[in-house]
């Protein structure tokens, strides 16, 4: 269990197989967000026809909305959501620390004004287990001290030995919990340090120190930082990351950062942006960002994206799709956001195949230069 | 094409068969409404494995967005909304009379503000016609002038004699455009006449006078009257309709509508109330009406309904689609429509089921009283 076995690389692009108690995730693979324990829009039946192999969900979220005894009561996030498949639930660490002036950082924790009712909640590293057991996803995340992407380095490395503490923590209350159970569920650590690749180096060899793991992930990327730095911070890394450990980037991303990610060395990427780019009727096709809404589309028989073969576009005009957004009906948000949930996947499934036949560099580069070419339409 | 059989009757309750160019509808049966030539809230596919025999379409609504040229380039509205089955138009009577203060009645037709851009617009029953014929559902429904439910004999004889006036242009001018393609589309007239029964009475025979139809519908009904008022109409109407003619109660209705309709010899219906509703978080159930929102379903793993077999209650429970609702998550008002709509199917098929074997006199008042019974949960 939690088993990960190299199928093949192509330069440092890697493919994978990851065995979860859900079920197994071939990678790379783009991870749908389902924040409320529901993909925004989608059916859970549609998510998995879109080709997702695993599924997030938001310890912050649940933990308020309906409160992790609830899920509890009701069998768990797999039974409470009817995923069948593999889950993962983050921290809920990125979350309160994006709660700018409504939290207090201090050692034990974090104490954090509820955004539905106002109230005052604290999540420590042991409540985030505690809260990701009831849950009971197969993979935890580790709570982290995020910083924002400008920070210096006296606050990176404050938030990144920080996080090191609390991984400390965090992996002592997931043994207890774990141990009471004939349940399985694995904890992965999260790399921090910002932008400095001195700390970021730190940060892993310090995880390490407190390991093994079944993953790794490598969080605050993404998070306002210019891409090229988002980049080298992954080249960095790369070489030093154990080889035979899943890799995964949070909170990654749009298609090109997917691209940019496998091309150095990343297994495993999630992101809310596929389906609320999907609820603002934006959609990546094949022939660059189409904005639905457009009055050029009005009469067009042709499907969102001709290349695609999502259960939107075999069926459906982009007229129609343009209709349902100006008349306000929900299918529209949610047939677009199906488009880009399968879009993501699907570029996931192609890298696979491309870094098995040897082909993953040529094609990526091929894409990307389409792709930045394009632009909107 | 357009041939209607009865299979059987019990009492005035009726079952039959109506063969329609895109599909055969067995009867009695509810039509959900697809306003903007999408059942809101769901995808066809949905509406379909609901057991949907023919869907609805608003032609005040599609006229104004996208326009009907733009579903007839797209291939009209079958292709335009991917419903493969057959559908029903009405002719926008309904909805332009609805617009209180915003529309002036002329003998020529209708003048309205659009509740979009506030335009002027004007509908005849010659532009009913073409607005259908280019929609092209298998029944187009004739532009009839609709009074309120509490007209006086003067109001309500104005409107039926003007009704009748319409319906002779409206025949003449869909027989023009049919005529003109090998394309084929029936046109139903609607028997006005508020709560005054001779003025039912006179509203059919002019009717019938200006046939043969292949369908009758009774329209003005359920917009406000006791309802024991409109059982009496129907009552008054059921043995003077021509019985090989299929029958339709517009705007109709609610469980218990349902089943005193089909007793009264009514064998279609159509109601917004059933996604209304389940976008609201209303349910209809075996248990009487269920309140999604209630704090008591929190934890319940029940079921919405323990009898039902929709899509939502054979997958999900109470619990998680409470907190789709507190979530405000979409997911949540598709999936209580999805089951409201089915509710409503199945009476018609339990109701066909009934009259066929004979005992739809005693299974519909059993079924009515614990309806009554039990009221809201």
């Amino acid at each position: 269990m939690f088993d990960f076995t190299l199928n093949g690389t192509h330069v440092l692009a890697r493919a994978g197989t990851l065995v979860l108690p859900h079920g197994v995730v071939r990678t790379p693979a783009f991870m749908p967000v389902g924040t409320h324990g529901t993909v925004r829009g989608l059916h859970p039946a549609e998510v998995e026809r879109a080709g997702a192999q695993i599924v997030l969900g938001n310890t912050y979220h649940l933990h308020l909305r309906p409160g992790e005894e609830v899920v509890r009561a009701l069998g768990g996030l797999h039974r409470f959501s009817t995923w069948p498949g593999p889950m993962l639930t983050d921290s809920g660490g990125f979350q309160v620390f994006s709660l700018e002036g409504l939290r207090t950082v201090e050692e034990e924790g974090v104490e954090f004004q509820s955004h539905i009712d106002g109230g005052l909640r604290t999540i420590t590293p042991e409540s985030s287990m505690e809260i990701q057991w009831a849950l009971g996803a197969d993979i935890a995340m580790a709570f982290d001290h995020v910083v924002p992407a400008q920070s210096d380095y006296a606050h990176a490395e404050e938030g990144m030995e920080r996080t090191l503490r609390w991984l400390e923590r965090c992996r002592q209350r997931h043994t207890e919990l774990t141990q009471t159970s004939p349940r399985t569920q694995t904890l992965w650590p999260i790399i921090q340090g910002g932008t400095h690749a001195d700390l970021r180096r730190r940060s892993l060899e310090g995880t390490l120190e407190r390991g093994p793991w079944s993953g790794i992930a490598v969080g605050g990327l993404s998070v306002g930082e210019p891409k090229p730095v988002m980049h080298r911070v992954l080249e960095e890394l790369a070489p030093v990351l154990p080889a035979p450990v899943p890799r995964y980037l949070m909170g990654v991303g749009f298609p090109d950062d997917l691209l940019e990610g496998i091309a150095r060395g990343v297994d495993l990427f999630d992101c809310v942006a596929a389906t609320r780019n999907g609820r603002h009727g934006s959609a990546w096709t094949s022939q660059g960002k189409v904005n639905i809404r457009s009055a050029g589309l009005k009469s067009s028989d042709q499907p969102l994206d001709p290349a695609c073969d999502c259960e939107t576009c075999v069926r459906f005009s982009r007229g129609y799709l343009r209709h349902l957004f100006m008349a306000e009906e929900m299918l529209g948000l949610r047939l677009v956001s199906i488009h880009n949930i399968r879009f993501l996947i699907r570029l996931g499934e192609q890298a696979r195949e491309t870094i098995l036949n040897g082909t993953f560099d040529r094609w990526s580069r091929d894409w990307l230069e389409r792709y930045h070419r394009r632009g909107d339409l």
